[in-house]
């Protein structure tokens, strides 16, 4: 459950006001925020404590990561010279990040995730300047430079293999991409314009040995090209019925998901009668990776995700 | 196109910067802006200029129009005490709708559709007080408050009822609903909690002897539910290629859409391969309504609009 820390008194308390992307540069407090959610709840894997920006802001962009906002650019990308600003990534520029997995590999009695920003949605944060409903910036980009895209996307796709590389060596057992936004694509756009990036990333991870795992919200229309970029496990929320989803993508694909997180602010017995759905439209074989189809809202109550864990673990 | 007129200068020079739904209470006014796209782009009809938080303004429940934000509701809806401040819509509470429609009517050679808001859309703003990216409380009284809900959505498809009453009387010849936001919801939740008001809805647009187009963003796991409903035009956004939407539907509904609003931003040999690749999936029958699969985005240049129109027009 990504973001789970959000709804924990402790992750509170220790996370206080400040920036999230300095946090982030101390292996033993990101370790501490890692563990947190896996002690508290008893999930069956943790994952990294880290933020799709950490590339982009490491190599010198500009970026920050506002609470209650999200990734904040100084100078949003907008030309060819903004590339020359987005250097590719090197070990040196992140060693917090292995050192915290090398902690958390010792605590941990579970799998580490490693986590990675899928290239599209990097680059519609570094091309709006913050979050967006419509990506008109970054479609226009898409559209209108197709060629200084794909450098983009290169580079950010390079990113992400670096990044994962670095974690998969510290001791990740497995990696998600977080292309979160990517739904607001059409098909044949994301096959086009976000496909490749994404497929590389999936090559590379492939290469390291350890699965991948593919997220995305919104969509629907883009499960299939979504595997097509060599995931091995499918991330599905909750538009789209898991029994669909595996109809859909057959038996060579895992999915992952599909609980609505708002369902989790509704009383016990709702979020219950919800989750035995979920399972139920799983089905009883194996392929299915129980978790919210996005990340947990902070109003959400600690003890409706205990409960939901047990209640997984009794059922799965 | 829904919200043309936010690209045209003559629009803005007439909107000025007040209250939006301040304007809608002046008939030559709202004539005078639904007529400006249809005159200056040479559309096959025209759309009523109005608010989907209409009804809820005119019974006095504390909504305004803010531009750049949308809906802002002064006390949102949160238990059954507001139901109680959300009264059935009259005709002496808009009056100024059908005198702008007997204008346009006499000034229109094109049809003019009439408009209005979802009931699920419509109750997200009332309950989330305003835009939501997470439909949280909108969810969690749903979930939790079952049968205020329901409540809430009855009143609501009265509201479109009695609006798109009053409309076509006054002498729309077809009208549009706009469930924008009903894409955050699971097939499950749309087919139990938006599905049933919505029939009612389109149950009363057929009883008036006049086509209903069903609008939503985001919907490519709902569409068969949006059909279910009782529309007979069925809007698909960017992200379900058309044959693929026409194939699901049927020959009994037509399909509205579904060109990406960002590709009218690029240049416009990418447009054209666009609006093209639009007509292509849409195939040779009948059945189709080209538009964009969204509102028109506030910075596209009107000189695009108007080849897009003239080259619909030429190989349509």
């Amino acid at each position: 459950m990504r973001q789970a820390g959000r709804s924990l008194p402790e992750y509170r308390a220790r996370r206080g006001g400040g920036s999230i992307l300095e946090m982030l540069r101390h292996p033993e407090l990101v370790a501490e925020l890692t563990l947190q959610p896996v002690v508290r709840y008893g999930v069956d894997a943790a994952i990294l404590y880290s933020d799709i920006m950490v590339p982009a802001a490491a190599v010198g962009f500009g970026v920050e990561v506002s609470p209650g906002i999200g990734p904040v650019v100084d100078r949003p990308f907008r030309g060819a010279a903004d590339l020359d600003r987005l250097r590719p990534l090197q070990p040196d520029d992140v060693p917090w990040v292995p050192e915290a997995i090398r902690i958390l590999v010792k605590e941990l009695t579970v799998p580490l995730i490693g986590f990675a920003g899928g290239p599209f949605t990097v680059a519609s944060y570094l091309i709006e300047g913050g979050p967006s409903r419509t990506y008109a910036l970054t479609k226009t980009l898409m559209h209108a430079q197709p060629a200084l895209w794909n450098g983009l996307m290169e580079r950010l796709a390079g990113h992400a293999i670096t990044s994962l590389q670095i974690q998969v060596e510290a001791g990740a057992r497995a990696v998600q991409v977080f292309d979160s936004w990517v739904g607001a694509l059409s098909p044949a756009d994301y096959r086009r314009f976000a496909l490749p990036a994404s497929r590389q990333v999936f090559e590379a991870v492939a290469d390291l040995g350890v699965p991948g795992v593919h997220f995305g919200v919104g969509t629907a229309a883009l499960l299939e090209l979504m595997a097509e970029a060599g995931a091995d496990v499918v991330g599905v929320d909750w538009r789209v019925p898991l029994s669909q989803a595996r109809a859909r993508l057959g038996p060579r694909y895992a999915v992952q998901g599909n609980l609505d997180p708002a369902v989790c602010l509704a009383p016990w017995p709702v979020v219950e009668a919800e989750a035995r759905v979920v399972l139920a439209e799983a089905g009883p074989g194996p392929g299915h990776i129980f978790n919210l189809g996005h990340g947990v809202l902070p109003q959400t109550q600690p003890d409706v995700l205990e409960r939901l864990v047990a209640l997984v673990h009794q059922e799965g």
